[in-house]
C-alpha cells in the first residue's frame, strides 16, 4: 500500500511538471509493446492484430486503474480532432494508396452500390429498428437526432480486420468488394453522420430529399477535390522531374555514389511533397466542408494510379511502406484507446441499467447489424449481378460470397467509435447515463463484432492463420462455404432462387474452383483481350460497343476508361502505358 | 479595399469554425509551395533550402500581413512544445542516423573536443563579450542569466545548411568533423542552456565547477540511456526476426508474390518498431530530465550500426527515406516559422533602438560568433592533431581544413532560434522592448549567418551548385584555399606554426590532393588492413598495441573498438561481420 502510495503520488508530480510529454511517453511504450506482443501473436490463428490492441489496452487500463486507485483507466482522454485531423486521414489515405485499381475500378459500381445505397438501407434499418425496439427494453430517453446518429454509427464496417483476413491474391473479387465497400461506406458514413449532426430533426417531414442531395453534392465535390489533388500532385512530380535531376549534380566523384546521392535527395523531396499534398486534399476539403475522408481515398487512389508511377524506385518503396506504416501506428493506436476506455469505471458505473437489459441491448444492435447488412448485400449483389450478365463469369458474385461479404462486414472499428464519442460524449467525456450507455454499447459492439465476425469470415475464406491448420484445411474454403450453406442456405436460399433465376448452384461451384485454381490476373486479363480482338476483326465498333453496352454495362464502362486513360491520361499524368498495364496492377 | 474586407471578414470566420484546421492547412501549402520553389532552385548555387523556406516563409506573412491588416503575419504561433516534442527529435534522430558511422567513430574524439570543449570556450567568450559589450552600444538591462542563455544561443551551429555545402564523398574527413561536431554541438547547446536556465546567477561564485559536474553527469547518463535504447531495438528486432517470417505465411499462392506479401506486412512493424522505439527513447529522457537529443542522436547513431542491418530490404530503404524526410519537413517548417516571424511588426516596433545601434549589435554578436569559433577551432585541432600523430595522415587536419571547419560552424540555425524564442518569449509572444529585440537580434543573425557563411564555406571546398560553375571551377578546392591562405593566413598562420612544428604546407597540399582523387573509403582502411598485417607478423601484439597507443591514442581506442564490435556486440545485435564491414559502410 505504501509502494502504491509513493507510485501515485510520483505519478501526479511527473504529470503535473511534463504535462505533454507523460501521456506521450506512456501511448508510445504501450504501442511499442502492442507491436511485439502483436508480432508475437501474428501465428496464433485466434487472435488478429485489432484484438491484441485492444486487450493490451484492456491490461495497460487495468494497471492505470489500479496506480491511480480508480480515478482513471486512461492515458489520454479522446480528443475527436486528434481522430478526425491526425488519425483518420493516414488510414484512409492508404486505404486508397494500396487498393489494387484495376480490382477496384473493375467492380467499381457494385462497389458504389453497396458503399453508398447500402449505407442508406443498413442507416434506415437500424435508426428505425433501434427506435422501435430501445423503448421496448426499458432505455429510453435519446432524441431522434441520436437514433439516426446510431443507424450511421453501425453502418460503417472495418476494413482493417477485412484486410487481416481475407487475401487479395487467394480471392480477389471478394477482396476487392469487401475492401471497397469498407472504404466507401466508412466515408459515407461518415458523410452520413455529418449530414445527420447538422439537421433539424423536429422539421424533418418531406425533408429527406434535401437529404439526399446534399449527400450527392458532398459526394462528387469532394470526391472532385480528390481527383484534383491527385492528378496535381501526379503533374508536378512529372513536369518537374524530381527523380531525373541527375545531370544538375556535381560530377566529380563516382557515378553510382552520385546517383544514389541524387536520387536520395529527390526521394526526400519526391515523398514530402506526396505526403504533405495527399493531407493538404484532406484539410482543404474540411475547410471547405466537404468530406476529408473521400476526398482523401480519392487523392490515393490517383496518387497510386498516376503520381507513383512519376518517382524514383526507392521513392516507390518507400512511399508504400510509410503510407501502411503510418496507418498501422493510427489504427493501433486507436484500438489501444479503445482497449483503456472499455476500462472506464465512470461510464460503467453511470448506466443505470441492469445486466439483463444492458445484454439485451447488445444483442438487439447485434441482431439490426445483421438484419440491415443482409438487407441490402442480398438484394444489391442480385441488381450488380444484372449489370454484369454479359460479361465474364469473374464479376459474378455467387451466393457463397455473399454470405462472406455479409459477415466480412459485420465487423465495427475505430470509424464506429470514433464516431459514438463525437455523438455521445464531449471531448471524450460524458456525464449523462444515456451517453454513457451509448458508449460501452458501441466499445462492446466493437469488440464483439471484431472477435466473432473475424473468425467467421477467416473460417469463410481462409487466413493468414497458423501453418499447420492451412496444411490440414487446403480447401477451406469450397468446405467452409458448404458449412455456410448449411447455416444460413435455408433461409436465404428461396430469395436468391427468386433473384436469380439464371444461376444455379453447379455453376457457382465452378467459379470457386477457377478462382482458386488459377493465378487470378490472368482470369481477369484473359477473356478481355480475346474479346477485344475478336471485336475488331468481325463487326463495326460502334455497334458492337453500344450492343455490349446493353448487354454489360459495366464491363463497358471499365473497358472505355482504360481507353481514355491509356490515351490521354497516363501521358499527361504519368504511369505505364497500356502494354505495360496488363503485366503491372 | 472592399476585396479586402471581405477576404479579411471570410478568413476571421473561417478561423473561428475551424480553429486547428485552418492553420494547418495554410502551413501545409506553404510546406509544398515552398518544397516545389526549392526544387526549381536546386540548380542555383546562391540559394539552398533554408534560405528558400525563409524567403518564402517572409512572403507569406507579408500576404498574410496584408489580409489581416498589419495585425499578424504568422500562422502559427510559436509554441516550444511544438519544437521540443514534435520538431526537434526527427532531426537530430536524422542526423546520428545518417551519419556515416566509420568515419564518426574514427574522429570521435575530435568530435567530441569541437563538440563538447568548443560550445563551452565559445559560450564563454560570447557570453562575456556581450556582456562587456552590449552595455557600450546604448542596450543595456539584460540579466547575468541572459546573457548566459546568449552565449548558449550562439554557440549551436547549423548542421543543416553544413550537409548542403559539404559532401561526404568528396571530402569526408571535413564532412565529418563539421556534421560531426555540429549534432554534438547542438546537443551541447541544448543542455548548457537547460544548465543556465536552473542557474542561480545571484550565487554564481565558486558554482562554475557544479555546472560542469551536472553537465558531465547529464551527458553520459542521456548517452547511455541512447546506447541501451538503440540496442534494445536491435535485439528486439534480431531476436525475434521480423524480417524471416515467411513459413508462417500462408502458402497456396505464388511464391514470389508471398514473400512480398509477408516482408510488406513485416515491414510495417519494423518500421513503427525502429520510429516508435526513437520517439521513446526521446520522450523517455527528457522526463528523466536528460537530454533527449543526446540520447535521441545516439540512439541513432546504434540503430543505424545495429538495428538497421537486422531489418528486411525493403525496410532499410523506406527508414533511410523515412527519416530523411521527416527531417526534412521538420527543418523546413522550422525556417518557414522564421521567416514569418521575421515580420512580426509588434517585435520590430517594440525595439526601441535606432537603426545604427541595432546594426551595432549585430555586428557586435557576428563578431563575437566568428571570435568564440575561431578561439576553440584552431587550438583545439592542433590538440587533435597531436593525438592523432602517429595514425595515418588523413586524419590530420590542415590549416586549410581548419579554417573552412571555422566558416562552416559559423552558420546558426533552427537549435539557436528555438532557444532563443524559449529565453526571450513566453509562448511566441513578448511584450518586453529588450526580449523583441533579442528576438529579430537572433533572426538577422541566422539569416546573415545562413547566407554568408554558406557560400563562403561553398567557395571554400565547392558545392552541389550549378554545373557549368563546377566544370568551369574543377579544382576549386585548392584555388580557394590558396584565397583563404591568403585572407587569414598572415593572421593564424605564426600561430599554427607554432602548435605544428612537424607540418609544413607542402605535405597538406599532398593531403588534399590524396582526397580528392582517390575514393575516400579505400584511403582510410588501406593503412588499417596493411598496418595490422605487419603487427601480427613482428612484433608481440600486446606490446606494440601499447607503443601504438602511446604514439596514436585516438587511432587505437577506434581500432580496438572494432576488435570488440566484431567479437561481442555485433554476433548479439547484427550488423555484418569484420569480413563485410570494410566494403559496407
Amino acid at each position: 500500500m505504501m509502494m502504491l502510495n509513493w507510485i501515485s503520488e510520483a505519478a501526479t508530480n511527473l504529470t503535473l511538471q511534463h504535462a505533454l510529454v507523460v501521456p506521450i511517453s506512456l501511448f508510445v511504450a504501450v504501442l511499442c509493446f502492442c507491436l511485439l506482443i502483436g508480432h508475437l501473436f501474428e501465428e496464433n490463428r485466434w487472435v488478429n492484430e485489432s484484438i491484441v490492441a485492444i486487450l493490451v489496452g484492456c491490461i495497460a487500463g487495468m494497471i492505470l486503474l489500479f496506480i491511480t486507485k480508480g480515478k482513471s483507466s486512461r492515458i489520454l482522454t479522446f480528443n475527436e480532432e486528434l481522430f478526425f485531423v491526425y488519425l483518420l486521414p493516414p488510414i484512409i489515405f492508404n486505404a486508397g494508396f494500396q487498393v489494387k485499381k484495376k480490382q477496384f475500378f473493375h467492380n467499381f459500381i457494385t462497389i458504389m452500390l453497396f458503399g453508398v445505397i447500402g449505407v442508406f438501407i443498413s442507416t434506415f434499418i437500424i435508426t428505425s429498428g433501434s427506435w422501435w425496439l430501445f423503448p421496448k427494453l426499458n432505455f429510453v430517453g435519446l432524441s431522434g437526432r441520436d437514433y439516426l446518429a446510431i443507424g450511421a454509427i453501425f453502418s460503417s464496417t472495418d476494413t482493417v480486420c477485412t484486410l487481416q483476413v481475407l487475401h487479395q491474391d487467394e480471392t480477389p473479387l471478394l477482396y476487392s468488394l469487401v475492401f471497397g465497400e469498407g472504404v466507401v461506406n466508412d466515408a459515407t458514413s461518415v458523410v452520413l453522420f455529418n449530414a445527420v449532426q447538422k439537421l433539424d430533426v423536429s422539421r424533418l417531414n418531406g425533408r429527406s430529399l434535401r437529404v439526399i442531395g446534399d449527400f450527392l453534392y458532398l459526394f462528387s465535390s469532394s470526391t472532385a477535390l480528390g481527383f484534383v489533388a491527385g492528378l496535381l500532385t501526379a503533374y508536378i512530380l512529372k513536369a518537374l522531374t524530381f527523380g531525373r535531376q541527375v545531370p544538375f549534380c556535381p560530377k566529380w566523384y563516382s557515378q553510382n555514389k552520385l546517383i544514389w546521392e541524387c536520387q536520395r535527395h529527390s526521394s526526400v523531396r519526391e515523398i514530402s511533397l506526396m505526403v504533405l499534398m495527399a493531407y493538404l486534399s484532406y484539410t482543404l476539403s474540411e475547410l471547405l466542408e466537404l468530406s476529408g475522408i473521400l476526398t482523401v481515398f480519392f487523392c490515393g487512389i490517383l496518387m497510386s494510379h498516376y503520381a507513383w508511377h512519376n518517382v524514383t524506385e526507392t521513392s516507390r518503396i518507400t512511399t508504400r511502406h510509410v503510407f501502411a506504416t503510418m496507418s498501422f501506428i493510427a489504427e493501433t493506436f486507436i484500438f489501444l484507446y479503445v482497449g483503456m476506455d472499455a476500462l472506464d469505471m465512470e461510464k460503467w458505473r453511470m448506466t443505470k441499467l441492469s445486466f439483463g437489459s444492458l445484454m439485451a441491448i447488445y444483442s438487439c444492435l447485434i441482431f439490426l447489424i445483421l438484419l440491415g447488412r443482409a438487407a441490402f448485400v442480398f438484394p444489391l449483389s442480385a441488381f450488380a449481378n444484372c449489370l454484369n450478365r454479359g460479361s465474364d463469369r469473374a464479376s459474378i458474385i455467387t451466393f457463397k460470397h455473399q454470405v462472406i461479404i455479409w459477415w466480412a462486414g459485420l465487423m465495427r472499428g475505430a470509424v464506429s467509435i470514433a464516431l459514438a464519442f463525437k455523438q455521445f460524449t464531449y471531448s471524450g467525456v460524458t456525464s449523462d447515463p444515456l451517453n454513457a450507455t451509448m458508449i460501452t454499447n458501441t466499445i462492446i459492439v466493437v469488440l464483439f463484432s471484431t472477435v466473432v465476425a473475424n473468425k467467421l469470415t477467416q473460417l469463410g475464406c481462409g487466413s493468414n492463420s497458423s501453418e499447420v491448420w492451412l496444411e490440414d484445411h487446403p480447401s477451406c474454403i469450397s468446405d467452409v462455404l458448404a458449412l455456410d450453406g448449411y447455416v444460413f442456405g435455408f433461409l436465404t436460399k428461396p430469395l436468391i432462387r427468386y433473384l436469380l433465376p439464371h444461376h444455379n448452384t453447379r455453376r457457382n461451384k465452378n467459379i470457386i474452383i477457377i478462382e482458386e485454381s488459377g493465378p487470378p490476373q490472368e482470369d481477369l486479363n484473359m477473356p478481355l483481350l480475346s474479346f477485344e480482338e475478336s471485336a475488331a476483326t468481325n463487326i463495326s465498333r460502334a455497334k458492337e460497343s453500344f450492343s455490349m453496352f446493353m448487354e454489360s454495362p459495366v464491363y463497358t464502362i471499365h473497358k472505355y476508361w482504360r481507353m481514355f486513360d491509356d490515351a490521354y491520361m497516363r501521358p499527361i499524368f504519368g504511369g505505364p502505358l497500356a502494354s505495360h498495364s496488363h503485366t503491372q496492377c
